[in-house]
């Protein structure tokens, strides 16, 4: 799509910049000329100009061009995942993550790269205030009695209606409306296992659902997931021989916490996988509405023939995390999912499912997300160049492809609960690995959101990161 | 309260009617001699004399007085419940609940007695809308971030201020916020019993908290509750002597479905029972706020000193349904059940707590109540009062103090079910006495909601219905 195009010529530059066609002090072909070479408008140049501004690569200086000021740092390398395959293990997350999420909770005035949760600079406020009042005026008796325990039926069919955006073909029979992605996945693993059961997941993993997997009594087995493409079919077929497998949760897209994702051939795999082994594969993908790239990358359930993908979303991520509107579509379990919903809360309520129609049927979600995409995509690689520029050499950082999060590995010895412990001391909030793992991995790892609208505040913050890992590592080097 | 007078005089009237001191074709005394005797004001008697009406016990003629049209029946008999304990049993109850809820959801212009809802008629539309139109406005950014796992903190505050209303002394942080108070129930029953765990609770029971049990895997046991006054002390005693009882589920007020209401006295010893056993109790107050009487009733936390006590309600019943915000507050067991509640689906949305917190403090949901109770009365009265007009002679009938339902016995070889189906075929829903057992009890009970606006119609429902149930009992003794 267009609006992306001023990221790649950025990146194109940044390149020549790198490779000294450009070399430091040395000033930039015109807008004119760049415009021409790469045939795009003088605006997008002007764009590319701007991030690479942001960047600190280039300079700007008003009609007298722009010059080179310096060349960004060699590739930075990606994290590495655990290497084996976990034992099938109850899930026991300890305390320190309430802890965190507690202290996260507290305090709100801190520099908070904890959350994968927007800015609130970057939510469609004004257009879910209208959905409201809108929704207030529609309002009449029957919206006010129980919901159907599947949701309203025109927002199924809305969301079912969106499904050949990833190549699905839903009908709003299939759509069960939830309170948030989080309780469609309960709902979803309530469906497929029972309290014992063994469900195979990749490492590194979202804590929120190992501790509503920890909630409900089940055990695990952490698969490998490969940083940029995830799990590993053959060594999901070899712990299915192993396992009495109830379930396999996936992230498709954009995996929190490393951003892998998986290739199409992937996808199509496990879905045929499932097929045949008859064992139900939960795709969570909730982040897939906020790629990077021109197109919404297919999931899992795109290439479901036989209704064993019980595919998992919600509009938190990409709205409004308080709105609590998630969904599934959970194939050949849908009837006993929505069962579990009524004896669970009946039904999700009726306003909010109503002002969200309002926000899908009138446009105002599409327009959000035209606008979040690019900004979020320059978010990322904001923080990935000061990351860079003042993390120590060794840092090895994720390249994600959507979503919200950057998955970091520090150098070896650093402790990212210290870490946390110092920055808690400083006001900055960090999510450190071993939140992601039930057996103590990552512990030189941290999550960081990018959600956050960019500032020198920000900036400050990752660079006061960045000293006290360096910090820690000479420590380190000197005991 | 004065706003219950006129039914008092009422019930007056109707006595001395029946004792004969008005017979039939009578003229009942003067307006302004009654108001006299009765010390109440003109106004007052008017409204008992249009209820007698309604009853169809006396006729209106405008300037000549009011005359005596027929005695009311006799009294009727109160339903009898099961006598006997049952065994730890896991719940199973089958696919006819299912079906029921699929055709009262279906068929939306039946006549129905089968919800437990308010109608349409009788929800708050307005003073909903007002408050979500300000909603809309007082929304700020923070309002679309994640709320706090236990709630909105102000809606707790005002939530735990009214528990004076009830002799509680509740305090905000005490609250949890959920979606709905089935839903409170479950993170209550999740907190302190697993898979296999047995329930102890009352027969006849509602059949929602019932299948909420049996996604659980929990297993129960049913104690007998007297129409009038509920469970037996002592019985609970043996039962806790006899089990393993992980915990007691109790509806303090207005059982679902037979209105049965323990004592202060009993409230009072279950909470002592409680602390003494340590056997927490979850106690569904979900109709305390429909009472018929001039004070809100008191509930078993009202006597809780140790944090045993359970406490879960909700709005759902009082103002919409569809709001499905219910809460709890759940003693000793608070920080597990917000712990259950982020692992389940994080928060409830932010945006329907925002409105309910309008609604609670601008006083529009205590207006509300105050035009609500003695409509509901009036309706539970006229619905009596059409079923003894319409059933057979031998029909026993709950006198709820409050609550949206009569529990009805029908003679003995009426099968609720047949009824049911032969209900449906004439577009009429009820809620056949076997949904609120695990036993197969109540095959000759129903339940009947009055929470309907009064109408020929609905009349005319009753009288199809008496007709059904004569013709079954007809049938049965001639076979």
């Amino acid at each position: 799509m267009k609006e992306f195009q001023y990221i790649t010529i950025a990146d194109e530059l940044g390149k020549l910049i790198n490779e000294g066609v450009y070399p430091v002090g040395q000033k930039l072909p015109s807008l004119r000329l760049i415009s021409s070479r790469f045939q795009v408008s003088i605006g997008t140049v002007l764009k590319a100009f701007v991030l690479l501004i942001d960047k600190g690569l280039i300079l700007g200086r008003e009609r007298s061009g722009y010059v080179v000021l310096r060349k960004s740092r060699p590739d930075i390398d990606l994290p590495e995942s655990s290497k084996t395959i976990s034992a099938a293990t109850e899930v026991r997350l300890g305390p320190v993550l309430h802890q965190i999420s507690r202290e996260a909770q507290a305090h709100t005035s801190f520099v908070s790269f904890f959350n994968a949760v927007l800015d609130v600079g970057l939510l469609p406020l004004n257009a879910i205030r209208r959905s409201l009042q809108q929704a207030s005026r529609d309002l009449t008796g029957a919206h006010l009695l129980y919901e159907q325990a599947n949701g309203n039926p025109l927002l199924r069919q809305e969301i079912a209606g969106r499904s050949f955006r990833w190549n699905g073909a839903l009908k709003a029979e299939e759509v069960v409306i939830t309170n948030g992605a989080l309780e469609a996945v309960s709902l979803c693993l309530r469906a497929v296992a029972e309290k014992g059961d063994t469900i195979v997941l990749e490492t590194p993993f979202y804590y929120g659902i190992l501790q509503t997997i920890e909630a409900l009594g089940l055990k695990i087995v952490e698969l490998p997931g490969d940083t940029l493409s995830g799990i590993d079919l053959d060594q999901l077929e070899q712990v299915c021989k192993e396992h009495r497998v109830a379930a396999c949760v996936l992230i498709s897209n954009f995996n929190n916490p490393n951003g892998a994702m998986l290739s199409d051939q992937k996808k199509r795999d496990i879905a045929a996988f499932a097929k045949r082994k008859k064992i139900p594969v939960i795709d969570d993908d909730i982040y897939g509405d906020l790629h990077f790239d021109t197109e919404r990358p297919a999931n899992i359930k795109s290439y479901d023939t036989d209704g064993w993908v019980m595919l998992c979303a919600s509009f938190s991520k990409s709205v409004a995390p308080g709105y609590r509107i998630g969904w599934c579509a959970p194939g050949r379990f849908t009837e006993k999912v929505i069962r579990l919903k009524a004896v669970t809360n009946v039904a999700t309520a009726s306003v909010v499912q109503l002002s969200l129609l309002q926000l899908l049927n009138t446009g105002a979600y599409d327009r959000h997300l035209r606008r979040l995409r690019p900004e979020l995509h320059k978010l990322m690689l904001l923080t990935l160049q000061a990351i860079a520029a003042h993390f120590p050499l060794e840092t090895k950082v994720s390249r994600p492809k959507g979503g919200l999060v950057l998955w970091i590995e520090l150098p070896k010895g650093v402790d990212a609960l210290v870490l946390h412990q110092k920055a808690i001391a400083e006001h900055i909030q960090i999510a450190p690995g071993t939140l992601f793992s039930n057996r103590g991995d990552y512990t030189n790892y941290i999550r960081m959101s990018y959600s956050n609208l960019w500032s020198k505040r920000i900036e400050q913050a990752i660079q006061k990161l960045g000293k006290m890992i360096k910090d820690q590592v000479i420590e380190g080097s000197k005991s």
